[in-house]
């Protein structure tokens, strides 16, 4: 992989999608080899052309002689809109590209899975040697606030006509973005959005280094998309500047570690549950009511001779 | 609250809502008071009608001297549309009625957070004499897929003219359905509708003893409630006589212990990193990149001293 091999890097993305056994080796292996990427994560509504947009930066980085690695996130909600599939298959125009690498990533399971199996294929298009990972995400539920733990640049993506959803981005919208962009610019009412955004992203400013923009682009014209990657470079001059860039960084690291050690225990907690002859007795008491699921709990919780045997085995070895 | 005294139940919500230390206490106290309540998931697009078919719902359980609680989740998206607030408002022309008792749910927290307190605050409800418990959800992200864990019956909701969410539903929906509903059964397109799901449904039968119906409403003239209620009252009879009723309630017993022990170990393990001397080495290392947090995990994990110190105390106690 690390000699540009696609094949080789579309093996060991899977190897790390379904959480394989050798997982964790693939990723302590290539560690050293990541970190030069810089990651643009993109959300926003379902219908805001956020797969367009994606499309036609790519085209432009590519136009710079730079390679793109792009992770299109589907919660695989059954509600989340038919439109998904239709994406993937515009975006195969890149196919043909050598220097764009697409993975889609569907997961049913937790947002904190979809999450993990994120930062481990940005990681891994990263030390393939990607100049830029583009990160694009449904923009629906938890996952979208995921992000801005995985991108370096988040783009938040709106259109007009779509009055109703100004008020409840509100409420969450300026605490990932680092740009708003108003797409579908020649709809009524974009000046309108543009402006109530302005007005939201100057009242809450978040980094005292750094002013949300909003920008105004047409995707589909391919209007709008220059002055954009000049945002995004801006917004990277000034993380780099302020050194927060490092600072996220070096929190990522922390974080990443303690959930690689919690989900590490929890497959544990499961797999052993039912093995341990003392545990599953207090199972089956829970499942036929004799003890409530609390007041078992506690009293595991307080046996250190039962969770050590539970987590570590019988020599408080794991 | 065992006597009936609403403020009692609001305060004790509360405390099971924010997590406070005395919230498993609560929920141990109440727990043989609960398992009457029958339990109804109502989710489905946003915009389907869910909250009047709720509302329409309630109506009809409270014209028969029954008592209900509603619990209405708010995944808090920054996109999930301005339309949730407003069902709240119109929701509150039950709240003259002291045998309806409606708790909202929002949480900007992870789906599993969500579920936890979804499912205590069901329980809580039930605890205090509620015949049934609805629990609404705004069908977006995982959180609806959670919903088959605290429901006994699960209504999925659609409306027709939007073509494209057929599609996509197809790949969840007949998962967690017991009885689908096409709501705003005067749009065009209805009929058709239902007929694409009564032939997915027959096609992917998920239970041998039950035909997962397709029904017609419009909830806002309140046609169709009395049919949905007589389907709901056909699958509770279904599950029971299956013997599922209690097969469900017995993996979901075992699975809410698995989770109490994941969370309070998860939150011990957060507590803790900063507080013992070579786990903040460890994470200084990490932090500064001298070694990279796979690594740095299986050393923990293989070290089961520092372990048992991070998850017990020294002694192997907790």
């Amino acid at each position: 992989m690390l000699d540009g091999e696609r094949s080789a890097l579309a093996r060991l993305l899977t190897l790390v999608e379904e959480r394989s056994s050798e997982a964790g080796q693939v990723m302590r292996l290539i560690q050293a080899h990541a970190g030069r990427a810089y990651t643009i994560g993109v959300t926003g509504p379902p219908g805001s052309g956020k797969s367009t947009l994606v499309d036609k930066l790519t085209l432009l980085i590519r136009g710079q002689g730079l390679t793109v690695g792009i992770v299109a996130l589907d919660p695989s909600s059954p509600f989340s809109g038919g439109a998904i599939l239709g994406d993937r298959i515009r975006m195969q125009s890149h196919t043909l590209d050598p220097g764009v690498f697409i993975r889609s990533l569907a997961t049913r399971g937790s947002s904190g899975g979809l999450a993990r199996a994120t930062r481990d294929t940005v990681r891994l298009l990263d030390a393939s040697g990607r100049d830029f990972c583009i990160v694009e995400t449904v923009g629906v539920g938890q996952v979208e606030l995921d992000i801005v733990d995985i991108a370096d640049t988040v783009l938040v993506v709106s259109m007009p006509e779509t009055g109703d959803s100004i008020q409840a981005m509100k409420a969450g919208i300026l605490e990932i973005a680092d740009i708003l962009v108003v797409n579908k610019a020649d709809l009524s009412g974009a000046k309108r959005l543009a402006a109530c955004l302005e007005e939201m992203a100057r009242e809450n400013q978040r980094d005292p280094w750094w002013q949300v923009p909003v920008l105004m682009s047409r995707a589909s014209m391919n209007v709008g998309i220059d002055a954009l990657f000049g945002k995004i470079a801006d917004h990277r001059r000034a993380l780099e500047a302020s050194g927060e860039f490092l600072a996220r960084r070096r929190r990522r690291r922390a974080k990443e570690l303690l959930e690689i050690i919690e989900t590490k225990l929890k497959d544990r907690l499961r797999e052993r549950a039912t093995q341990n002859g003392r545990l599953s007795s207090v199972f089956r008491k829970v499942m036929d009511a004799e003890i409530d699921p609390h007041s078992a709990a506690v009293e595991i919780l307080n046996d250190g001779s039962l969770l050590r045997q539970w987590l570590l085995d019988a020599n408080g070895n794991t």
